[in-house]
């Protein structure tokens, strides 16, 4: 049986403007690995309703599920949870469970439960809540949509709570061999193989080190005896 | 007069499955920014023909500029240059002008111009070439596409090459204000402050550092007076 798949959406002005370097991404494509579900593809867009709402519909049509990171803060650009309304048709409004959550948190750390925080117990009709170990205020699950916080400990924080509710596959097993020959002298024989072993991904990624050309040939699949197999033949082959 | 859009598409199973961390999208962001093009959205797919297609053609129409970056070397799985063939419905072969740069770098460098490395002289018809000063197998670029190399050295070497033919608008100008308090106590003056700066951007980034909250104010915009006026603003109101 194929493995899941999933899709990320990153809602990052700040990623588009080349200010920060995206650190998400990265850390949710191995986690979903691991986990065996197949990340597909990744879109980012900018702080924008309508553009959020288009992939956001794209990506929850196309694929089992959609991670989403950023944008569920207290400030006037977060614009996350009403985008996710809008996608969805549903109402957006502050819910009890969120309050409490945040009324909680703040008394125990003596902040003062303003308007602007309370945006933040604003979830979607029909959602239920992720747990956020690292400042409570919750992301939310809406269908087959995970909406989380842009801030890398908060995100990966409701990754752990999100990802063992998820059914997931067999975890993908790779191995990385790497060859000091430059990609042009090795891809017949790599063709040749990938003709061999149809059931598995085999990746050549090139790199120049010191002036010279290598590459390094990765090989993907769920199971591993056929990722061993075809690794041995690698090493046989070239 | 607004300044042109970009996207990018970003060809890669290696990000994708978790192995690899983008670096091309952070380099090309700051390069746009700088040149006063505005990066509007970001694709990462897999290496897969349909996926690329798809892609590609909802991007080119959206936006004025289309980067790529990853599948034009000379491997099994370097099938960009033919999916962007079908995807503007033109043919792709091998050139002269191509095969030509190509066979001059081989016997300069005593490699066998083979095969496989004869794919990379593989371009869609109608497409100018990119230069690529690394490693000569070049990029091209067909309608509003530029196709360059994954590997970062060569892709940051496509991208000096292509840059300055382009029309560029205003450089974003931004500034970036540290505030040492959590974006709840904040929120209501960003708000104000955004109402009254309407012509710049104003984005919230939350950080947690030794367990205190704080936010960087990151303001953006082309005309370097307002986003100068809305940062002293920022300092009154915080």
């Amino acid at each position: 049986m194929p493995n899941p798949t999933a899709a990320m959406l990153v809602i990052g002005d700040e990623i588009l403007s080349g200010r920060t370097r995206d650190a998400n991404m990265h850390h949710l494509a191995g986690q979903l690995a691991l986990r065996g579900i197949t990340l597909s593809e990744v879109r980012i867009v900018s702080d924008d309703h309508e553009a959020i709402v288009a992939a956001l519909n794209a990506l929850r049509a196309a694929w089992d599920h959609v991670f989403t990171s950023g944008g569920i803060g207290p400030t006037h650009d977060d614009i996350t949870a009403d985008a996710i309304g809008a996608a969805f048709g549903v109402l957006v409004d502050i819910r009890d469970d969120a309050r409490a959550l945040l009324a909680a948190h703040y008394e125990r750390t003596g902040g003062e439960l303003n308007a602007a925080r309370l945006r933040m117990a604003r979830i979607p009709e029909g959602a239920t809540l992720i747990e956020n170990p690292v400042s409570t205020a919750p992301g939310f699950t809406i269908g087959n949509v995970h909406v989380m916080a842009g801030v890398p400990a908060v995100f990966q924080a409701m990754v752990a709570s999100v990802l063992p509710t998820l059914t997931g596959g067999a975890p993908l097993v790779s191995t990385s061999t790497r060859i000091d020959r430059g990609e042009g002298d090795i891809a017949g024989p790599l063709a040749a193989l990938a003709a061999e072993y149809p059931d598995v991904a085999i990746g050549s990624y090139p790199f120049q080190k010191d002036g010279k050309f290598g590459a390094n040939i990765v090989i993907r699949g769920q199971d591993g005896a056929q990722v061993a197999a075809a690794t041995d033949r690698l090493s046989e082959l070239l």
